[in-house]
């Protein structure tokens, strides 16, 4: 499956996943319930339904402990090109762009964001540069950030988030080198078809001027494959 | 740094960042002598290098009897379209390309591979599903390849190798990012210096119609800029 949320699944698939595979016990235990809100149980039920393991009480209190929720109003920015990428968030409820800006004023989408994706720049993040990007939110959203040495705690120290970040990592991996392959491969109206397969969500969160900069089309180009299309 | 072999790092930069940063005892544990060849060794310093830790000699010997030496030659095939990307392959010596070719007959090089490069079908590997990519050798080649099951064992085995691998994948990451923006905002001309200044072995290793189908230029363009850049 070709997309970039992780395994292709939005939150009532995930909800769906968790209950029928994995054994969870709800918001009950007394050591997380006072410190946890219900951003945190939905970033535990992510790690526990694409992990396949399950989550103790003190690495719940740990990742409540590792992680801030930030509340971002739509045309916010998550991060704007020249600075460097402190955090990476994980998208609980919204929607973001990532995007560059060339020299001739023209920007260009290199990924969206919606509920159960990670967001962040990569280089920037990982190695402490400024970016090329900004992040801007289409939406009013709610995000978990966490800084590089929180995410590292976390991998070390919670078994469960380790394998959901490697699986999460896996999975970009494969999206992206669709995503390359697509844009030397691909028309315009293949890549437009591909997405309406691929990702059907996009096309009913973003705009049509979005979702030209993201496959790389002139809008006049996507409003008329579109017209054919209907 | 913009690169796909791990850290922008050739054989003999590698080399020297491990002489100067990693204590390392050169072949002559004999535990491991008898059994390591020399790509082992390759592997070895790569894995030091990369992951700033050092390897026993029980996990070289484990290293050993997971991987396996692979010999090509120029013109064969590491991966053919519709087969299951059943290994990931580490480049000791010679080159790759991952090409695929679309209904209209036109070859898209998604990826080159050089020495210390690992070479996969990311989506075949991972998901057991045919691919859609061919990996052709373009130099007589020696690689160490391992299945799924010897990546996870290495994984959950040998820090070193856990934390070279997920350096790894980030940095791919990072560099199939920006080759996304670069897809999307670059004019050819943009793309083509681009690829001199980051990836300079590229052009030295490749022949301009490989390059072109890598940057997704037309090669009678990419023959226009290259006169026009000399």
């Amino acid at each position: 499956m070709y997309t970039n949320n992780i395994v292709g699944k939005n939150n009532s698939e995930i909800s769906s996943l968790f209950v029928q595979n994995v054994e969870y016990r709800m918001p009950g235990d007394p050591a997380v319930r006072t410190l946890a809100g219900p951003a945190h149980w939905e970033l535990f039920k992510y790690i526990t339904a694409i992990s396949g393991m399950s989550l103790s009480n003190q690495q719940k209190t740990l990742i409540v402990e590792s992680v801030k929720l930030k509340k971002l109003r739509k045309r916010q920015y998550f991060l704007q090109e020249g600075d460097i990428c402190k955090y990476i968030g994980f998208i609980i409820k919204g929607s973001t762009r990532m995007f560059s800006i060339n020299e001739r004023g023209q920007e260009s989408i290199v990924a969206f964001g919606l509920e159960n994706t990670w967001i962040t720049d990569q280089a920037s993040f990982n190695q402490n540069e400024c970016s090329g990007y900004h992040i801007e939110v289409m939406e009013d959203t709610e995000l978990l950030i966490l800084n590089r040495s929180q995410i590292e705690l976390l991998i070390a120290s919670v078994p469960a988030f380790a394998q959901m970040f490697s699986e999460y990592q896996k999975q970009q991996l494969i999206y992206n080198q669709k995503r390359i392959n697509a844009a030397l491969s691909m028309t315009a109206e293949e890549r437009y078809y591909d997405l309406l397969k691929n990702q059907p969500q996009y096309s009913m969160r973003f705009s049509q001027n979005m979702l030209a900069c993201y496959l790389g089309v002139k809008p006049e180009t996507l409003s008329r494959i579109r017209k054919h299309h209907i």
